[in-house]
């Protein structure tokens, strides 16, 4: 998320998270200053990013891909800004930033806080209009619904809030941001804490998710895009790098077979860029890996195998349908999928 | 090994050890200086040390436990000298050390190489004997033999040792030194030929012990104990520690059951201290883990899994027999083998 590479700050040697935010909102009432609008907003995301990832997977989801488009910074930062260093003259193509830097200076010339990814761009005055990452995503389904597309799930059922916010704030705090609170740790006290406390959440988790397909029942809803984001890094980073290694995830029966579930859907799988993930963490986070050096491990292939869920609920949709393949300008290239070997 | 936690040094970006050790022999025909002569050496380890394990291995399974004692170091050291810190009073309590440095400079007033572990000490003169790991096994096999246990095993086989040679040369570059290879690289490019050489070595490994319960067919050989010291601190450091992070051991069957059926043998696993060998990785080499905080994980209680090796050959030690259990004052805490949570 944030260009100071973890948003962290120590406090009592235990991690806490810098969650001071852009926080305007984009509305289909008109309730905001930032009215929806197809075609006027940018998503800037990093692949790498795991709460970047949860914007990219809802947008897929529910093909807003056509109506807020996407771009993309490389796996690592320096100390001030994510930079379009993917793109071919390293600048955005549609705002001409080299640095997502510039779109928050655009905003507010005196900012000083994180140059986080997800950030919302207003395309014709170039400033981010909100990096509040937990906002972004369901007002991606609450307010553009008349731009979804045919079939899209609803992935914040009215019905379901009240449990879903709180089943969202435990893997936020346990899981999500549990894995940052094991990887920078203080003292080696606050990490067996951390480190409790995240298996604790993991074992609920994995007996919640042993009689039930998703994590509010037989659909697929934002809870589980929430959980897939770190389950997708957990062997890749968070296991070695972040020392969350009682087990692997290919190591939790039901936790690993439910993310194989999500990540073999359309929207999930589709976004994950293996390289850039272990990229981003392994050489901006030179306080923790001093060589930067990034392992060519773990073997990913075994995303790929049958997952046999599907005996638990076989609508995962609900009454709506998958997405389609993602546009070709967003397509993960092959080699850095599950089982690729990307040269360096 | 060494008290310079590695014995490393950076040769172009790649990692090489310092192989320079005092290399006299304790011999049963008085060609050295050094006469096999129960109750005059004393064998000082630390239980961190894959080196010092495989003395403590051999030690074991020939019975040489009442002819050889040993002095046990701590799993940490300083820069100069591993130490007797475990001893109540912090000297070893034969030598009279509070550092093992002591017996190096015993031996030599100008040493100013590496102390390491193993070293077999002169106990009248306090003086080191040798050093030089490799020779100390073999000849606690060929030239202690009078001091044997009843049925100890022949670890060094006449018929077999051309091609044993061969095999314990390969595993010793590409396994037991290619773990550090790949953990103390210089470079990106060092590390990804590292980590190519280490995978594969370990697949032929597996290939060769599909169809045979070790390594040099049905009986044990120094070649498992030295191929074993290795496997049984793969997973608790080298896979995040060393990035040797393919597949975790747990995830290579026929190696993974190759390793708990030597494990399950009496003389191997309980030489295993899994504690002290987390807290020797991940304390010591501050260079590539600068907070030294010592991972909780892995769970270590599936070396205790059952292994079906035995239909692959059912007398592990030929004509003799398996050694007893260890003397009282040599057990490993039992919370610091498999499945054990040791207090910190």
């Amino acid at each position: 998320m944030s260009a100071d590479t973890s948003g962290s700050g120590y406090v009592e040697a235990e991690y806490s998270r810098d969650s001071k935010y852009i926080s305007d909102r984009i509305t289909s009432d008109g309730s905001s200053r930032w009215p929806v609008e197809p075609g006027r907003y940018r998503l800037v995301i990093a692949r790498a990013c795991p709460w970047a990832n949860r914007s990219v997977i809802v947008r897929r989801l529910l093909g807003l891909e056509d109506a807020i488009s996407m771009g993309m910074c490389g796996p690592t930062h320096d100390e001030r800004s994510w930079t379009f260093d993917l793109d071919p003259d390293g600048r955005d193509p549609v705002l001409g930033y080299e640095r997502l830097q510039e779109a928050f200076l655009a905003r507010d010339p005196e900012y000083s806080r994180g140059i986080t990814v997800p950030a919302m761009v207003d395309v014709p005055s170039g400033a981010v209009v909100t990096n509040n990452f937990p906002q972004i995503t369901l007002d991606l389904s609450t307010q553009w619904t008349a731009h979804h597309r045919e079939g899209a799930p609803d992935l914040y059922p009215e019905h379901l809030r009240d449990e879903m916010d709180e089943v969202m704030e435990r893997v936020y705090q346990e899981v999500n941001n549990g894995v940052y609170r094991c990887g920078f740790s203080g003292s080696q006290r606050a990490y067996d804490k951390a480190y409790d406390r995240l298996f604790t959440t993991l074992d609920w988790l994995s007996e919640r998710l042993e009689s039930q397909r998703f994590l509010m029942g037989g659909q697929i809803t934002e809870a589980d895009v929430r959980l897939f984001t770190t389950l997708a890094r957990f062997d890749t980073v968070y296991h070695g790098h972040f020392k969350c290694n009682r087990q692997k995830l290919s190591e939790m029966p039901v936790l690993w077979a439910y993310a194989r579930d999500l990540f073999q859907t359309p929207g999930f799988g589709d976004t994950i860029d293996f390289p850039q993930i272990k990229e981003h963490y392994y050489v901006v986070h030179a306080d923790i890996n001093p060589t930067q050096i990034i392992p060519k491990g773990p073997d990913t292939s075994g995303w790929l195998l049958p997952h046999d869920r599907e005996q638990l609920g076989e609508r995962p949709f609900g009454d709506g349908t998958p997405p389609g393949p993602p546009p070709p300008a967003e397509q993960v290239p092959a080699d850095h999928g599950p089982g690729g070997i990307p040269h360096r």
